[in-house]
């Protein structure tokens, strides 16, 4: 669909309910722009603060065709969205991310030989369809990996850290004939993450990279400034820029990466915004929930300068009863999600904690 | 009532739809908190942003005591509610800020007494019940003086600027039996306000003098810091302090002095957020909008302190036209307020320009 720059009072369309696409929504309210929400669950957390939402399933052709109808421009806020879905979306509304820029990110094989394919370094990988081929890349990578379903995983779901102790065998059991890749083991020194904007016309932004430490799978903590030269992160814009423009991007794009001795080495990229640039909300004038607003609605990207350092601590779980001694530090914002149930591991808000420069 | 703590997931009733509403409601939801907006309109900027929305008058008493069951606690954002509507509402859920509070902003005469009896210095002002009243007042500040209603004027509505040469027959057929009261004019250097906050406990948090500079009556422009001496910045902020106390005040209140030779003269208070804090969403980790919810919610104060210097500036009837030339600029916030009809003078949204302290 053609690109249209949308005006105060238009519609911004969202598929999925969660905490990403409620800091979507208050993000374009303060713009004066409307969030319709599309997703299967009764009162999600952006629903709670969204002009209206459509209560249906991902795949349910006539409840896309009407939200679509609805609404001025489509995003998301995962990338787990069937492809038929977004054709069906795309057919009557433009929808940012494009569709190319999903199906990449989408599936791991996809996503790292495209990054690879730009000269940019990944994990060695290797197309794992049966035991045989698994057995193959262990040999490569010296019997050591972690083998990941192609589709579908998210903070350690669907990943195996494989050795020479592995009982393969039990590991294509639980695979359960999903396609899967197998990625050699990365040293590295720290994980950096870049959020990187690409407007309508092509115009790109990104804020200053950030650390990230992670614990069980599940990011825990994020810092800006990272820790890295001033040569490292500059070689970190720089690939972000490269991608997103590699994949004609609109919208906000993430990308994990790890800092190793040999420089950065690519993860994964994210067609979203990310847990990593929450921190963004509080350290800049114009956080990455607006950036994304901005850039799919035709409008001009905002400053990514930080007026303060930040660091960002997830509340996970039951974690969310220590709202009130967050709440009670010095310049420290508090940020909760609308959940109602306090699952192990769940994220359930964050916190952002400022500091001078 | 007796006072209680919100937890995640409570929800906030407000009384009023306007900006000050949406701006509350989406504070409010960053804590994971819901809001219930009454108001009369239909699609209310507040409402837009809201979980729910009663649609009703505010002398409404059925539907009143139904919002007041379907919520925690009460708040409003205007001044202008019917005694007999917040008794309706106070009768099931505490209502912060209290009647009294309410009752004392809301009438000129009353407000400026209150003031007076604190030792905190007021224009001189009069009692003005008929011609006779108004002729002996005049003679006493020397013809010149501001008539304002005693109740309901705002951004200079139900105001005459009067000197020798007025018509007094014409005024007072204009104020058509209106309680009313002349106020003396005080000559100023700058006008500068303060928003204050306290809690259920009575712990209290000011943010730094703001200055503040009117066109045609209404507020243009806002500076954090305000450019005033610490002392005269300390004296107003004990000020603030003095009134909230006074008044057993539970939320953030708002204080409109001006500076002059002789030092701080009290204008007005308002019982709410106010428009001159509206950068305090920009500069400081935790603003007005999140200190109020916060202290009627009985949650910490967040910290005041600003990490960025600040100028805001208002938005009024077509200048939103404006906002894509604002959104381009550096280090700057834009909020829109979700409103239809752009009226000449009406405020439409305000952006916030920071700047490294």
């Amino acid at each position: 669909m053609t690109p249209k720059t949308l005006v105060p009072g238009h519609t911004i369309g969202i598929i999925g309910g969660g905490q990403l696409g409620r800091m979507l929504a208050l993000a374009a309210a303060r713009l004066g722009l409307k969030c319709h929400i599309f997703c299967p669950e009764d009162n999600a957390p952006a629903s709670q603060v969204a002009h209206h939402t459509t209560i249906a399933a991902y795949d349910d052709v006539q409840a896309l065709a009407d939200f679509a109808a609805a609404v001025d421009v489509v995003t998301y806020e995962f990338e787990n969205i069937p492809a038929d879905s977004v054709a069906v979306l795309a057919a009557s509304k433009p929808v940012y991310p494009s569709a190319k820029a999903l199906a990449v990110s989408q599936d791991r094989l996809d996503e790292k030989s495209f990054i690879s394919q730009l000269g940019i370094a990944v994990a060695d990988f290797y197309d794992i369809t049966s035991a045989e081929t698994l057995a193959h890349a262990l040999q490569q990578t010296g019997g050591h990996g972690i083998l990941k379903t192609r589709r579908f995983g998210y903070d350690g779901k669907g990943q195996w850290r494989l050795s020479p102790d592995s009982d393969l065998a039990e590991v294509m059991a639980q695979l359960d004939g999903q396609p899967a890749i197998l990625e050699a083991l990365v040293e590295f020194e720290r994980e950096v993450s870049v959020i990187v904007a690409r407007d309508l016309n092509g115009h790109i932004t990104c804020y200053a990279p950030i650390e990230n430490q992670h614990e069980n799978h599940i990011l825990r903590r994020s810092l800006m400034p990272a820790q890295v030269s001033n040569a490292v992160a500059q070689t970190a814009v720089q690939l972000a820029e490269k991608l997103a423009t590699a994949l004609d991007y609109i919208g906000v794009l993430s990308i994990e990466t790890f800092v190793t001795v040999d420089g950065l080495v690519v993860n994964e990229i994210a067609p979203r915004v990310h847990n990593s640039g929450h921190l963004t909300q509080d350290a800049c004038a114009v956080g990455q929930f607006e950036q994304h607003i901005r850039a799919i609605s035709g409008w001009p990207l905002g400053d990514t300068q930080a007026h303060s350092d930040a660091v960002m601590t997830n509340l996970l779980g039951d974690e969310i009863d220590q709202w009130a001694d967050w709440a009670a530090q010095a310049n420290t914002a508090v940020h909760l999600y609308g959940k109602e149930q306090a699952k192990a591991g769940r994220k359930m808000g964050h916190v952002t904690q400022l500091k001078a420069k």
